[in-house]
């Protein structure tokens, strides 16, 4: 049997593979074995960080793959973020079309706050859908629950995501949720921490910097209790409070 | 060298491990690892279920361990559950100080609406943290998403889960989040379906039946488009809007 061509004659297929918080065992049996049988893989490098963390997570995974490093912009800029990742999506067309297996891996979750939102927006213009597969993965709030054993939600409790940014959104939420993971909580720590404090909420409050990521995760299960290092990747998580039983 | 002799001196481990949401090859690695070299595995069965959708998963990966099904209470009443988790954790502690390595598995994330609330709160009162592993899990809510192919949430986006049983709290959230998450829908699927068009929601609703468990998956990606059969195990997740780039 002539493989190429055999090969040639079947459409190809695109994977948004989410590899979990950077931990090589924490990728699910699935995102393995897509990533072990793509043709390429695409890997997502911050244009601010020497070393890309997903390549370190899929590591033990890698070995015939085709592997193009995607250096992306981090600025909230939607021309640039367009222009990079719609590159990106040509050179998935490309090899789409010659029948490979294309997968893009991205650390946690593709769907939340997560580098393959921009590439998927980019091919659902170019591909049908049944062409795309997404594979889901271990978000990192859910790795740092995990290692300062928090546990998030039970009942009628609501967990509310968002990113620690916007200081009077985060003191607005304070009432609409039980619990409150925050995410890219490095760049506001001081005032973050004064916040929870006034509101009684400091002794609530775990973090937790590159979960599951070796030689980098620092944990801090009581906020009031230990000082918080500034790092990119800075997820805290406040216990505002349980609904009762119903 | 005396096997039962070493082990009864080494302390025993307990994990709490989050299996995905219902296929064999959405568990991570370490899930599989942990199950598969665990002593005892505890698996938790409804008892409005005629079979454990838990067991059901892991059963790829389970051979001469012993298993225990647990058949929990469903009624949201405090003593019944705590009775109920309390006598579970007892047989925990009975393994782990004979120094065997027992996992309770549960469906989806340990710490998102999970069984493994209640197990946990009942051992941390018995056992010191440092035996107690958590490990995390794809969440059903993720898995939905993935099979509709719908993004959850990007930039300043906020995602908030949620049960939909309290329909007054469900139309608070549209004011709050980007995306809205609402878990157990099936018991309220024909108010919400109106609460949903009213505000002109309908059309921006997705919903998953049991997301990712074999012969009972049902996808509804416009839900203005489908009816939704009932079902306990109903995600529904609406884009509510996305917050403007910064």
């Amino acid at each position: 049997m002539n493989v190429v061509g055999d090969r040639a004659a079947k459409p190809g297929s695109v994977h948004l593979v989410g590899i979990g918080p950077g931990a090589p065992d924490l990728l699910t049996v699935r995102a393995v074995r897509v990533i072990q049988s793509a043709d390429t893989l695409f890997v997502p490098r911050s244009e601010r960080s020497d070393e890309s963390l997903a390549r370190r997570a899929i590591a033990p995974y890698v070995s015939h793959q085709e592997v193009i490093e995607h250096v992306y912009p981090m600025t909230p800029d939607q021309k640039r973020a367009d222009a990079s990742w719609g590159a990106v999506a040509e050179q998935v067309l490309g090899r789409y079309e010659r029948g490979l297996r294309v997968a893009q891996v991205t650390l946690g979750d593709p769907l939340i706050y997560s580098t393959s939102y921009y590439l998927f927006s980019a091919l659902r213009r170019l591909l049908p859908p049944e062409a795309i597969h997404i594979v889901p993965g271990v978000s990192a709030f859910q790795a740092a629950g995990a290692r300062v054993q928090r546990m998030l939600t039970i009942q009628q409790d609501r967990l509310l995501l968002m990113p620690a940014t916007d200081l009077e959104a985060v003191a607005a939420a304070f009432e609409r949720c039980e619990t409150l993971v925050l995410y890219k909580a490095g760049r506001v720590l001081e005032p973050l921490r004064t916040l929870l404090a006034k509101r009684g909420l400091l002794e609530r409050s775990a973090a937790v910097l590159y979960a599951e990521q070796e030689g980098r995760e620092v944990l801090v299960e009581d906020w009031s209790r230990s000082s918080l290092p500034a790092g990119y990747m800075t997820t805290v998580i406040v216990s505002v409070g349980r609904r009762p039983w119903a």
